[in-house]
């Protein structure tokens, strides 16, 4: 067994991976890094429904490059890690004994799937949403090849699948578990728009109804139906199960590594374990909500490399005292040509999950001013404020292209824990060509609706 | 003469004066309020250089629509202040002596032109841009009549008009006072690849001249040339000044309202003045910037509506306690189809305007991921940081339409105060056909390129 050595020890080459190994390569230039990642080529995590369509069009165009820029000193190597000797600091992995003084774990997430439906993974036609190269490669293959395509989830990745499927003329149910599309994201008013654009593009959606069984009626091992717990029988070729993921750690457990909720790796706000030299980063991790402090499932690429950016700049010393205070839980999604937004907790679960009572302000103006400027659509911000401080906690847009970033400006408004009065006061640019009108700019005009409520 | 009587009295009726009256309406809805604007119709400002060609297509499209929602109980009149008793708190317009408890100059700005100019206007051929419905549409049909246009002066309004003109066909110079365009607003380089955009559009840019005389060599009184410092003479059959604005405030001087810097009305930081009954918001107030907290020229329809909200809330006791701390000169445009937006101070006049020693991060990416996706574009976002705090002071980016609200949360940061650290570990949305990659956000990458030189 060859021996080697290194300082910082990466494991898994995943967005949260290849930023946590840049960003300690940067705070620790002479620190000798090595990532280690399972799988040659890897996708572009959120970019794997378009592949299915004619958005990307091929697999290929939804791989990663590396992720490690030239000339940057990280050595990047393919390899899978079957066991380390935590005490003593050695990593066993191919034919190699790999010393090291500090370790990240970005092992990622796998596909969750219910007990109930896991032993039928193995018939023809069903599918997870794994987020390796080969796998993609086969479900879409196979998926084209057949008309009938049933999805399990109605989160963003089910959806997106779901219209790029439609797009190319297959016939595609959702079979989700709530009465909407989208519901851990968005509340109902905005998640019912969502689901009518979807519906319009030729996707059928079950609601408020779940598989219990995937069926393989010709005992011939290849899946012919699904049945709901309703008793509802729907025939299909395909069945992809895009119904979440889980925190992959086996790994941390065979050495290990306590764990927290969800089964993730418990971590402090600087990402690092309860060993001190072993940090955390990414969907292995056990997250919370960053308004309600409560235990969260949220996996979001962004996210991940924001944490990879705090344990990297924390490894050998910690360079700023904020860490990650939780998720944002901040997502957008295009549909059809309207985009949905999503930023901190949601009206409907706000109250419940954060015990502050809270209201809600909201406006509809247009995205372009005046209304005769070219390419004008509506633009809708709703923002849900905590009624006794004003702070703002959750926001939601559904607009143009324009919305993927206005939720960020909401994300940076929460995470400041701005109140409605600051954003009434706030100063943005507005443009004819590019924005909403000054007098008008629905996120301002949602905390003046918030105030009013709040002052009623 | 007709004797009247009103709570809160609002002189103009732009976007300052509008929102103004509105927001002091939501705050003191028992309160009676008069607006009084000079014009039944009012062209939106930002809207007027779209009028002249294609993209609006008519003056009437750039129309606002009256600023007063139904429903809301606040009277709007058309008329002109022709004196106001400070002391005794009436306004005398058209045949009415208004009584008024509180009052709001919203009076905006009128076209600075320099003295040696002045003579000219009453060329036929010669312009300014006025806002004013008659004045522009006289211009438009004058210049369509025409085929060789000149601008003088290279800020926002003279690039957005002289796009237009050529966009139309027609054959358009721009003479403007330094050496590249908008730079004011932007650092030369990125004013070079606006121009360069400008430029290949067929406009032709003569920089570092200024246009000393306009010249009407038949003495028939109709502008046939331009002659430059440089004593270059150019033949054009219109000149459009477009050399900015300066405060409207004849009627505060004549009735005794202290003035500030540049013209404006002397107001602190709730937009009062030195008579805590008179409130003045919008561009004929005196600003300084919010990070030099030097006298500033910025006019802004988006900040003069910040201000009027300010105002609005504080007019019957403050309702919140931060204020305007001065301009953030947050501003956007699009050439082309490549939108330049810019907030805070430019890197070129950082150091001098503030004091501080300064430093630049700046990261070139892409506006979607993986890079296959379609539409997808550069991103470029330059951050100017202060070298010992960390604090971003300004940012300018490059990009497609999203680059109109990224410039919105680079302004959001600069008013918090943010420093590039917080902007390094900041949660952000990123989704394949609406943003930048996790990976390689640009404006967190440009944040953690400034940490690497204020560390080296």
């Amino acid at each position: 067994m060859q021996k080697e050595c290194c300082d910082i020890l990466v494991i898994g080459g995943g967005p949260s991976g290849g930023v946590c190994a840049l960003t300690a390569k940067m705070n620790n230039p002479d620190k000798k890094i090595i990532i280690l990642r399972e799988h040659e080529k890897q996708l572009v995590p959120c970019s794997i429904p378009y592949v299915f369509g004619n958005t990307l069009g091929s697999v290929d165009n939804g791989i990663a490059p590396c992720g490690i820029p030239d000339g940057m000193d990280i050595e990047a190597s393919v390899g899978t890690v079957k066991d380390i000797d935590v005490k003593n600091k050695i990593a066993y992995y191919n034919d190699i004994q790999l010393s090291f003084d500090k370790l990240v774990f970005a092992t990622g997430s796998t596909p969750f799937v219910h007990e109930s439906l896991q032993h039928s993974l193995t018939l023809d036609g069903v599918f997870t949403v794994a987020k390796n190269v080969e796998h993609i490669r086969k479900l879409k293959d196979y998926a084209h090849s057949k008309q009938n395509i049933l999805i399990v989830g109605s989160g963003f990745i089910g959806i997106e699948i779901a219209m790029e499927f439609a797009e190319i003329g297959k016939n595609v149910t959702v079979v989700g578990g709530s009465e909407f599309i989208l519901n851990r994201a968005f509340d109902s008013d905005i998640a019912q728009k969502a689901q009518a654009i979807v519906e319009e593009a030729g996707v059928t959606y079950v609601g408020s109804d779940r598989v219990v069984e995937i069926v393989d009626k010709n005992g011939d091992n290849i899946v012919n139906a699904v049945k709901l717990k309703s008793g509802k029988i729907i025939d299909t070729d395909v069945v992809i199960l895009a119904t979440g993921y889980k925190p992959n750690t086996a790994l941390a457990q065979k050495v290990g590594i306590s764990l927290g909720h969800f089964g993730g790796i418990w971590v402090d706000d600087y990402m690092r374990t309860e060993n001190q030299d072993i940090f955390a980063v990414g969907d292995c991790t056990a997250r919370r909500g960053f308004i309600s402090k409560a235990p969260s499932r949220v996996m979001l690429a962004s996210t991940s490399t924001a944490e990879a950016r705090v344990a990297g700049s924390s490894i050998y010393g910690i360079k700023y005292l904020k860490g990650m205070s939780g998720t944002i839980s901040i997502f957008s999604t295009k549909i059809g040509d309207t985009v949905f937004a999503s930023a901190g907790v949601t009206a409907n679960k706000a109250e419940a999950k954060t015990n502050t009572s809270m209201i809600i302000g909201s406006f509809e103006g247009m995205n372009r001013h005046p209304g005769k400027m070219p390419n004008t659509r509506k633009q809708y911000v709703k923002l849900i404020v905590s009624r006794y401080s004003g702070q703002i906690v959750g926001g939601q847009v559904i607009g143009g292209d324009e919305a993927g970033e206005i939720v960020n400006l909401i994300g940076n408004i929460i995470e400041s824990g701005k109140s409605v009065y600051s954003v009434m006061s706030m100063q943005v640019a507005t443009q004819p060509m590019l924005t909403a009108a000054p007098t008008n700019y629905p996120l301002i005009m949602a905390a003046i609706m918030a105030i009013k409520e709040m002052e009623s």
